[in-house]
């Protein structure tokens, strides 16, 4: 589409759409796609519409030519309304934005599906990633099912288990010893070398498969948007991309305010939190993380920097949870009926850390985004005392009696 | 609803609906839901609906007062179309309705969603099931969400990650040993006498549940029904449920044809197919079960007879498949991108075999059903060998340029 192109967000310097694992020749930031909104009517979300996130939000999405046979189903999935919870923690409307219901059971997928179809579209033959696990399995997936030659690169340290969950898809699972930053700082280069477009966390089209999560919490609260959005920040891709997808509604005109973030991080690894915290503009590496799930666990986030200056220009709020709180936020949504990996646990555990502190309102309407589903990750459950009562059938009718509260 | 009932399928008996877990006193055969169905417009199809499925397929479900606020975004799952693998099994079109993408990430959702407002509507506060872990993991969300007392009641040989990935949501999990029919048939009893709503395999509520999804494909299909749907056959519930679905479809006059019904079993537990396949009436139960799948292992499953007449009676088919034709269904699947329990690929297996065996027409239109995702039964992983890769970043350049294909 005429007009649309890369843009850095820093300096506004502009890029060609179809550079890949771009980033600004001056700022080393990574890019963001824009477009023409302004032939959006202010009606259209009047009409429900099926299909594919990318058919479903087309002219959010018009600067590409997309090939729906190529989804997997992603997006889509069900906001629910706590029930339970709402009143412990002191917020009157609490929602979960359940992404354990995509097709690879993470919100990776909506990043996927739509890198797939920029690779595909600009001819690509290849893809691949960079991944401690659950963008590997995204993308072993989406690459496999498009008949893509695929190619996974993992971490030495990822655990057999997740690599085989990966390797099923049919495609490469390679295992790098070395530096995992100097591993990323070098795939963009492999990449043009083999012809293999890497759907990395920073890139641009991935941001924008992201952005349709907040097309449908829109659509999804009857376009009365919510004060509130909290997220788990790892490479902070995600975030970056629901917030653009509230800006892009805003811009139309859709919506008077877009909403606050609440960007989450665990202490086991909070170089963007403390950036925050200390003012600064640039994030620097952590030293050492230490987490309760590996996809918290990104030293240097390549998105950090761009998070900060987000964050703090939408009014909202960066802060850091202990394991403890996470241990404790994972229960409490479990008993609203979601099982989440630890890193979902963590944006609960934001927002109950900020009701707390009165750091929100009582009366906000708060949007949680559940990233992953919890059998992504059990070993967290070894963290709580989940042992089964045990009984005959015939002392069956004694155990219930007992049991009965 | 006035006229609504509970009817055998046998003998055409009537029994009140509000009776939970019964029988028909004659037959001993599970009962099913009747009620009017005349008042539904032939155009009702043509405008689509928000909500849960309860909701959206609201006249299917006009005999029970629903509370959508207990609802956990079940069903509403994807139907993805076979790019890849259709032209190797000699389908012209083929499709997977994933499952995978339910709440607790098995078709069992939907069974346990409405069973829950069967349940809540008749003024239970408590619910349980027995389950050797899909289902127990759906009953606990669901049951968890609803602020319901619930019990899982579980087989002594239960491995401790499924328990504690259902314990997790906060419920009484009780392992019972002694022999799981027995435990079975005592259920019921339970039931009344401690005020508990077992939501077990061949429940009523449950089996009205899962035609849902026999309207999602109609839907999702553009109201062209296909002209086979797949279905692994453990309980037979799932399959009981779907037929129904085509069938009240049919009733109504939305379809000129039920589509005929593939019902797939594995070597290692066959109790429905064997009874078929000799001709009989009545299953017998199956000595020593040995499957890749622990919820394929049902010896004596409760709605095995009627499997057996509906398949019948439907001009479908019923066959029983190896566990190398499962696994090699298993990376079929995988390759369209969907990394399913072994279960799942069994339908699938069934399809590769019915297409080879010419048992059903090249240019049929098949939907397949994906009941189950591929983390709830990781072992299944280690029949394949799928080692990855070992490289260094210096080294990487040269293994991948090795590895293009």
């Amino acid at each position: 589409m005429k007009g649309s192109k890369l843009e850095c967000v820093k300096c506004g310097g502009n890029f060609p759409l179809d550079l890949v694992n771009a980033r600004c020749q001056d700022c080393h930031e990574p890019l963001e796609v824009r477009y023409d909104l302004d032939s959006i009517p202010r009606d259209w979300f009047k009409v429900s519409r099926k299909g594919c996130f990318f058919e479903r939000y087309a002219p959010f999405y018009s600067y590409l030519k997309t090939n729906p046979a190529l989804s997997l189903g992603e997006g889509n999935t069900s906001l629910i309304r706590s029930n339970r919870i709402k009143g412990k923690i002191g917020i009157k409307e609490l929602f979960f934005k359940n992404e354990t219901q995509n097709p690879t059971w993470t919100f990776k997928d909506r990043g996927t599906a739509f890198s797939l179809q920029n690779a595909f579209s600009l001819g690509y033959r290849r893809i691949g990633t960079l991944s401690s696990g659950n963008m590997g399995a995204s993308v072993a997936a989406f690459g496999s099912r498009a008949g893509m030659d695929t190619f996974i690169l993992l971490k030495a340290n990822v655990p057999r288990e997740k690599i085989d969950a990966l390797a099923v898809y049919g495609v490469k699972a390679i295992q790098v010893s070395g530096n995992y930053g100097d591993v990323y700082d070098r795939t963009p280069e492999m990449g043009k070398r083999f012809d293999i477009y890497f759907s990395i966390s920073d890139e641009a089209m991935r941001v924008e498969g992201y952005k349709s999560l907040a097309f449908e919490v829109y659509e999804q609260m009857d376009c009365k948007p919510p004060d509130y959005v909290a997220v788990p920040v790892g490479s902070g891709g995600l975030c970056r991309g629901i917030l653009k997808g509230f800006e892009e509604l805003h811009g139309v005109g859709f919506i008077h305010n877009v909403p606050k973030f609440i960007g989450v991080q665990t202490q086991g690894c909070s170089p963007t939190v403390d950036a925050y915290e200390r003012g600064k503009d640039r994030i620097e590496r952590f030293e050492d993380p230490l987490t309760l799930d590996h996809v918290l666990e990104n030293p240097y986030p390549p998105s950090g920097n761009q998070v900060i200056w987000k964050i703090r220009s939408n009014g909202g709020i960066l802060l850091k949870v202990s394991n403890q709180e996470i241990l404790e936020a994972e229960l409490l949504l479990a008993k609203e009926g979601i099982f989440a990996q630890p890193a979902s646990a963590t944006a609960l555990a934001g927002v109950v850390r900020c009701a707390e502190k009165g750091l929100i309102p009582g009366d906000a309407r708060v949007v949680t985004v559940v990233t992953g589903s919890g059998l992504k990750y059990p070993p967290v459950l070894q963290a709580f005392d989940l042992s089964p009562i045990s009984t005959s059938l015939d002392r069956l009718p004694y155990t219930l009696e007992q049991l009965i509260t």
